[in-house]
């Protein structure tokens, strides 16, 4: 049970369009090169994002993505669901109404435990995602990143933006 | 991103040995019929819980599966890492370190924010997943199965014992 490796490709793509100027933005092939990734995979992605509302697709010759939301509305939670999907975990087949224990189908009234144990978890999950937004990220990043990494980041988007 | 259905079976597997008299066992075919499912596939998942130690499989006439250790010895996160494993959902392959921005290998001394994020959360899972116990789950039956079910259940397990 794992997520797509587009959710780390995602996450740290935003990223970097969290730093573009206005009305600038930058294509999948700068992103995937950014990262060293595959660009035809990493646009894959990147629309699962527009298709969600996280970034906006700009048309034309200085075109690509932008952060169609301020990094401060975007959280974890929106980029794994975008990409992966809202369904929890979790499957939940119903298979107490199986076998020779089953009653009448209209007597399943209370929530299985089950299920219910698991759904408890998924929320504390999706909580912890939740409250983790784009801007915390951004603002970890002097503590986060290398100081000579924050550098080089600045200097490749100064000279892909020139 | 979703569990295999063998932890839905599992968990409601475990909660049928729980009811067991000592020394008795039940086998994979009276477990799939009692859940209306295929025996094979279950048989597969309690192949796995037997390496995590959770149930033991007794061989002879009279054998079969029951637990190994006690329903308050059983987490519910026990089970997910017995048929999921250990590995978390997120997966960080360390793109920080790809591409032009990337510095010496030894200078990633610090956790990256992204994964350091997707930890967090992870753990909040577990922790809720750990929290919940087979013994738990046992004692909120007559809360959350109806009575007659539980009196079907009861039924079915003295008829298979006799």
């Amino acid at each position: 049970m794992r997520m797509s490796q587009g959710v780390e490709w995602s996450v740290h793509c935003l990223s970097v369009l969290a730093f573009l100027p206005e009305e600038r933005a930058l294509s999948a092939g700068r992103l995937a090169e950014f990262h060293g990734i595959p660009a035809p995979y990493l646009a894959k992605h990147l629309q699962a994002l527009v298709r969600a509302g996280i970034i906006d697709s700009v048309p034309g010759p200085r075109g690509g993505f932008r952060l169609e939301r301020a990094p401060a509305d975007i959280s974890l939670l929106d980029v794994v669901e975008a990409l992966e999907g809202p369904e929890p975990a979790f499957r939940c087949t119903e298979i107490r109404q199986q076998g020779p224990s089953a009653i009448g189908k209209k007597c399943y009234t209370r929530p299985c435990g089950v299920a219910a144990a698991f759904a408890n978890a998924d929320n504390a999950w999706r909580t912890a995602l939740r409250a983790t937004t784009l801007q915390q990220l951004i603002e970890e990043m002097p503590r986060s990143v290398d100081p000579r990494q924050l550098k080089k980041r600045a200097a490749w988007l100064d000279d892909v933006l020139a």
